[in-house]
C-alpha cells in the first residue's frame, strides 16, 4: 500500500502522526495536509514547540510535576499550604485537581500506579521520595487522590503501609466519584467535592 | 485558565496541537504527554518529519500533485496513459482514485473548487495550467472527478467552458447510488439522476 503516497516525505510525516494514540492514517493525513497548507513559520512553530518541550522540560525536584524550573510553581509558591500533600498519578491529575480550585496544598506526582500486569512495581514510582518528604517532618496530611481502579487502590494501600510509622494523617479523596472512573475524566464539581469530603484511610475500602 | 498548565513549554506544545483541525485541548494534552513519554529520538523524528516535509516538499510541475521530485512519479511513469487526464480537487482525491486501481491515466490537481463564499475564484486554482496541458495536444480525454457539490458542479461547468474550443473529450465520473447502498435510503436527487442517466445492462457489473 506504500505506493499510494505520492511523496516519501509525506508518507513519513503521516506515519509519525499515525503513531500517536487515537490517530489513524486517515486522520494523520488530514492533519499533515492541514499543516502543509499553513505558512512556514506556523509549521516551524509547531515542530519547535514539540522538540523544545522534549529537550528542555524539567520535572520538579520536590513533587515531580512537570515544570520549567527545578522547583515547580506550586511547590515554590509560599501561599500554598506546605503541610498538605496530595498524591496523584500524573500531571494531568494535578491539572484536574487545580482546576477544581478546591485545593491549596502541594502535590506529589507518582508517575503511575502499581500495575503488575504492565510491569509497573513500587520502585518504578515516586513512592520512596514521598516517604522522604514525609520523613522530613513538614507534612501533616497526605491525601491519596489516585484513580478509583484496582491499581489505584493497590497503590493507596501500599503507600498507606509505607507511611504507617510516621506522624502523618493519611486521607483519601471521597468516593463520590464512581468506581471504575479515571480521575482526569471526572467533572470538576464531583472532583472538587470529593476533595472537600476526603475521609481517613483505614486500610480498608 | 492559563495558570492551570504547570509549564509554559507544555502549554505551548499543547496549544500548537490544539490548532490542528478536530483536536481539542484535552486531546492535544494527551498527545503531548504521549510524546513526552517517548525517548528523545522518537520525538525528534516526529518533529523533523513535519518540518522537513514542509521545507522540502515539492509540487509536480505537470499535475501539481505533491511530489519529492520536480515531476511526480505518476507523470514520469511511461506505462501510464498520457492521453487521459483526471481532474481532481486535491491530493487526497488522487490517492483515493489510485487506491481503486481502476485508472491508468494521469491527473491534474486543481487545489480546490470554485467557491465564492470562501473567496476562491478560478484564478486561485490550477485551471489555466490545465488549459495549457490540453493546448499542448497530447491529451484526448479530460475526466472531471470533482465532488458532487454545488461548488464541484460550478467548477466542472467552468472547466467545460474553458476547454470548449479544444479537440478533447470531456467526461465526468458517473453519479448514482453507491455500491452496496439500499435504494430506500438513497436521497431523491441521486436516485432521480441515476434513473435519468441509466446505462445499458450488459449482464456484468
Amino acid at each position: 500500500m506504500n505506493q499510494q503516497y505520492p511523496s516519501v516525505l509525506l508518507e513519513k510525516a503521516v506515519g509519525e502522526f499515525a503513531k500517536l494514540p487515537g490517530i489513524g492514517r486517515k486522520t494523520a493525513m488530514r492533519l499533515v495536509l492541514h499543516l502543509l497548507r499553513q505558512d512556514n513559520a506556523t509549521v516551524e512553530a509547531f515542530s519547535n514547540a514539540i522538540s523544545t518541550l522534549k529537550k528542555e522540560v524539567k520535572y520538579c525536584k520536590v513533587c515531580h510535576n512537570i515544570s520549567d524550573t527545578d522547583v515547580c510553581r506550586i511547590c515554590s509558591n509560599p501561599s500554598r499550604d506546605a503541610t498538605t500533600v496530595c498524591v496523584v498519578e500524573n500531571i494531568r491529575d494535578v491539572m484536574a485537581v487545580e482546576n477544581t480550585q478546591q485545593y491549596r496544598g502541594l502535590y506529589h506526582v507518582l508517575g503511575g500506579v502499581i500495575s503488575p500486569m504492565d510491569g509497573i512495581g513500587p520502585s518504578d514510582l515516586e513512592i520512596d521520595s514521598l516517604v522522604e518528604r514525609v520523613k522530613s517532618g513538614t507534612i501533616k496530611e497526605v491525601i491519596l487522590a489516585l484513580s478509583s481502579t484496582m491499581e489505584g487502590d493497590t497503590t493507596n494501600f501500599y503507600i498507606f503501609r509505607k507511611l504507617a510509622g510516621y506522624d502523618v494523617k493519611i486521607t483519601m479523596i471521597a468516593r463520590g466519584i464512581s468506581i471504575g472512573d479515571e480521575l482526569q475524566y471526572t467533572d470538576e464539581v464531583t472532583l472538587g467535592r470529593s476533595i472537600v469530603n476526603r475521609v481517613a484511610f483505614t486500610g480498608t475500602l
